[in-house]
């Protein structure tokens, strides 16, 4: 038996064990002082309570005879949340989707990576970076070629096609994970154009769409004319609702989406069905109920709470004049390390002489050397207590 | 952009299509007529009690901010579900095995078709034929060489590996689906043999085991001696405990199963931190649940009463001496046509003459021909109309 040897050639991830490891080493010496974790990733409100009404709700019918549910039949998500969804996209998007446009998942990351099955391993990648690990790692387990288009503060960490780029599939995260950065409607309208030119596809994250408060600034690459021929948006409830823990995504794929003459619709419908058998009815309900008025008001209650967390980091940076990208849109601030000092070594700083933890991004990719990524998803009380720490410092 | 052109050799499928098809057309010709269903192959009770107990308390954690969970770490179980996990296979199967070889996933078939991430694509897979659909479609998509041993009535559909075959990956599902068939101690060694002599894997589906009754069966391939050095093992709550629409499985990969120097745990992990977050908090409490001394009481409960309809199926079949396999250690009775009838000429005799729908042994492949598969899973009543109809015919 062969193994797939494109597994050999991953590097060992380093970055969050190597952080956990220098933590431990600090509290260790310093057992008295409070650390406040703004590396996170991940949200810390609970679940609003329309979504946990809804799976209890649920987790009742599963007990009855009368209401049980088995197999979903598709595995591609019940209709009810599929059409909660396209409601969604056109109230808050004005995009208008058809119910069999939508897949339902159990996140973006794995429909990110398992999206990749459809496509031959011969095909060029194209990554704006610093990127989020799991773009490039998923196609080097294909043995798929990868070129980079490189952020930098001149860009605003917004890159675009390089000049004489040729690529097949095309990766953009907006608002980007690590940077907070978002493109305008200009820069999508490019990259759609660019995508169009080439024959490629472009793979849409649009995890963080739900923090884009600025009306002008696109939540869906749909929103941007032509899309729907050239691009796949993924979405997750992670962010948007808190789901982190409880596991529900989708992706958008239009039926005008067509390769070689084949609709990749029905090539992804063909890959669920017999690779997945679906998200927990459970969890369904629970997405579902995202979705409804009152499930919309209390997750955008907790958006807000987020993006005032955001929002006095980034009034702290300005203060101190450090440059930084993100928070107004997005849960991340992308700051870059001052006095010169590389990603790690401002980790070493921040954290010996504040207490304070962060996410280093030279983790990122090489783009993110010099610059740090702080995270708005921590307690209001320990933001505005890390904010206090940075100014002293 | 190119598309994986393997998808191309895909044959759609027409199976559960056609069937459903034919039932509309009977009906509105005999709209008096009360269908039996015993082709379907999804349970029917509804989730056991000290389920659905877990999940209402889980739901509640998830609503808290004390108790809420975001991100699993690792994405690969929560601890206390790999060790419940693990306590199962210690006490019901005398199996012993570490927590970081157990995976908790969101079901058999995900597992099932992911785990060829880890193998090249040059690779020849055998596969025992008739088939369950998607282990021959997963292969297909990747590319890679299948070779078939026939399963027939001479071996009882049991089929083993012929004469100078030459197979780097294999499957083998015991308790079978479609033919409810169960390999013995003597036949998994010779399996467990012919693999470690070919430097081949076995893909062990033990999604049916919990139906094994005869002590003398093997209900784990790791009840075979040196099976931990060439197997992995696939397991799945679907039809233990009606998960089948609240989804999660499981799958072992022991570290002693190593090759080309790589333990093939470590690819797995990689494979499911890097494309896959984790099960719902939620269905994980849940699925502990299914451990517990009550759970387990419970869920064998509701395998006693399928097991019940598929003995009153088989003790019909008997009298009327039709030569069939299955129903004593598994929910599915696979019967020879009568009057060397085709599949799905007999599909048709018993909707027409008798309002019973059952499963064309065609639908699994070329050897399914002539056969037909009964499923236990509907109600004790319906069965046992059923088999008044079939005495009667």
């Amino acid at each position: 038996m062969k193994i797939n040897e494109n597994y050999k050639k991953l590097k060992t991830d380093y970055l969050f064990a190597g952080i956990a490891k220098k933590i431990n080493v600090f509290s260790e010496k310093n057992p008295n002082v409070n650390i406040i974790r703004l590396g996170i990733g991940d949200v810390t409100l609970p679940l609003v309570p329309a979504v946990t009404e809804a799976m209890r709700r649920a987790v009742s019918e599963m007990g009855e005879a009368e209401t049980f549910r088995g197999y979903e039949n598709s595995g591609v998500g019940y209709l009810f949340l599929r059409q909660a969804v396209c409601g969604y996209y056109s109230t808050a998007k004005n995009v208008k989707l058809n119910e069999d446009e939508v897949f339902i998942s159990d996140g973006a990351k794995s429909d990110l990576g398992n999206i990749l099955d459809i496509f031959s391993a011969d095909n060029t990648v194209l990554i704006p970076e610093p990127v989020y690990p799991v773009y490039v790692d998923t196609n080097i387990m294909a043995g798929r070629n990868i070129i980079y288009t490189e952020g930098s503060a001149d860009n605003g960490f917004l890159p675009m096609p390089g000049r004489g780029m040729k690529a097949d599939i095309i990766y953009l995260c907006s608002p980007n994970n690590p940077t907070g950065a978002v493109y305008n409607k200009k820069q999508l309208e490019l990259w759609v154009e660019y995508a169009m030119q080439n024959g490629a596809v472009i793979l849409f994250d649009a995890a963080y769409e739900v923090f884009i408060r600025d009306k002008n600034l696109p939540a869906s690459i749909f929103q941007i004319e032509g899309a729907k021929k050239c691009a796949i948006e993924f979405c997750s409830l992670s962010k948007t609702a808190g789901f982190t823990g409880t596991r529900c995504g989708y992706t958008v794929i239009p039926h005008e989406l067509v390769r070689e003459g084949e609709p990749l619709n029905k090539l992804w419908l063909r890959r669920q069905t017999t690779k997945f058998n679906g998200v927990p009815y459970i969890v369904q309900r629970g997405a579902e109920a995202v979705f409804g008025d009152e499930g919309l008001k209390q997750i955008n209650g907790n958006i807000d709470y987020y993006l005032e967390n955001a929002r006095v980091i980034s009034e702290t940076l300005e203060k101190l004049d450090i440059w930084f990208t993100g928070g107004g849109n997005a849960p991340y601030i992308w700051l870059r390390c001052p006095d010169n000092m590389s990603s790690w070594e401002f980790f070493d700083y921040l954290l010996e002489k504040a207490g304070i933890v962060g996410t280093p991004g030279a983790g990122f990719g090489k783009n993110g050397e010099g610059y740090f990524r702080l995270s708005a998803f921590g307690s209001a009380a320990d933001v505005k207590e890390a904010v206090q720490r940075i100014v002293k410092l």
